[in-house]
């Protein structure tokens, strides 16, 4: 019966030898929300075998983050999986993933310094070496990707190709709830007055995007706006940033697709956002 | 033809999955010598497929290193393979490895900083990045190193298993000259009066084990006695280690199974040997 649960390693890299169709795989920390689910099935379209795993990678927190409170639903997320038809679940536990001794590190130099590497300097190489590891263990030919998370997106791509990984990355639209706020496992951290609050990224995104269609191309006049919509809902700017979605360099003007991406923390929340701007 | 003769890694991961038999897979950075050939004739043993590689790692040498000057010879190595019935051999270039834009690291931590790391502070990082990459592009049943490079080998052992490469790292016994100098590919730096006093690796090893089965355990004394070997053959100390050969701590003592290392300069060539104390 779909999904089978598996929790080894050692297991799940067995039953992946012994499939020769194609596979399609979707990392997850669980909790899922609508923008999991729309990569499963965009997944489901593209493979015949769809692996999801559920993992919370302790090396992407820091010391002062959030591990111990990130939301976990297991009986949850597997009864979604089962509902979207997903063939496999591997959910493997900390001592499978780091057993004692562990030492070694996926590390990607330069684009994970900027913007979410800044605050959070050690969160891509964690990123990277699960990924690593996961696509070591499960050998899919593809794998997908939300562009909420643009910056991991674009690192997990770097890595992909450099390390000659035989997998093809895809990058799913992010999912929004009905009023825009991208959807992320940590919405649910918010109050019901941090959640309105909240909507300060995609409107400022939106002003952004607005600003430009009306003649308005230098990133920091833009960036000003911004920040003056954020701050008005009283929420605080970790960055806001323009930059070419290849490179990652910052552009002192916005031109048709160039990205915006910022973080800002709502009350204790820092939540994330991106746009494309066309 | 045996062997058939692979440039790119697409080719190369493109015959590999047409390959359902089990591959053994030997990477070297070409120079042959009896060393590699005795990998590869273990390899051919244990492996219905069995594939070379031959590339010179620019990331495992330091600027002030002998890239540049470390011996080739394509066209022999290759002679040497097709007598030996290898059936691949992959030799991509540095366009190939490290193209424009190439930013992801794999590095070990620890036992990489320790013995041969002092002096080579990024050598294992160069190593564990293109080992990633070629089991990547290669996906081996086995890959088959030699134990001179103990630490290589361990290093190698510990990333596989930490990002959970399926792959079986074998290690193999060291091959010696009549007079017990081991076999290296930087051999033929020395001149002929360097190549007796570069005997000193092996002696000062051997006096190790005699003083060992004599009586002596003190680590230090008998690093000692090796160390004015060495020294009255003219020869440069880089380092000398009585280890744990799974932890690689330092042992005060000898006993059964532990390993002694050393790195030694030889007028401007360094050489490395190593035993384990029986």
């Amino acid at each position: 019966m779909k999904p089978k649960l598996i929790k080894t390693s050692k297991e799940m890299s067995e039953i992946r030898n012994r499939i020769s169709s194609k596979i399609a795989f979707v990392p997850t920390m669980g909790s899922l929300h609508q923008g999991h689910l729309s990569l499963v099935d965009t997944a489901i379209e593209k493979a015949e075998v769809v692996i999801v795993s559920i993992y919370v990678n302790p090396t992407q927190f820091s010391i002062d983050e959030d591990l111990t409170e990130y939301p976990r639903d297991l009986d949850k997320d597997i009864k979604l999986l089962k509902e979207h038809q997903v063939d496999y679940v591997f959910f493997p536990d900390d001592e499978q993933m780091y057993p004692q001794g562990f030492k070694t590190w996926v590390d990607v130099e330069d684009i994970t310094q900027i913007l979410c590497g800044k605050t959070r300097p050690t969160h891509f190489r964690g990123v990277t070496t699960i990924v690593s590891k996961l696509l070591n263990i499960i050998n899919p030919d593809l794998i997908f990707l939300g562009e909420k998370d643009f910056q991991q997106l674009a690192v997990i791509k770097q890595m992909v190709s450099d390390l000659n990984f035989q997998t093809e990355v895809i990058g799913c639209p992010i999912v929004r709830e009905f009023d825009g706020l991208a959807l992320s496992s940590r919405n649910k951290y918010l109050t019901a007055e941090g959640r309105k609050r909240a909507l300060c990224l995609y409107k400022s995104l939106l002003l952004a995007q607005n600003l430009f269609r009306g003649g308005m191309v230098n990133s920091n006049k833009i960036i000003s706006q911004m920040s003056n919509l954020i701050v008005n809902a009283a929420c605080v700017i970790d960055y806001i940033e323009v930059f070419d979605p290849f490179s990652f360099e910052h552009l002192p003007e916005l031109s048709p697709g160039c990205r915006i991406a910022l973080a800002v923390i709502v009350d204790n929340t820092r939540l994330i956002d991106n746009i494309e701007i066309r």
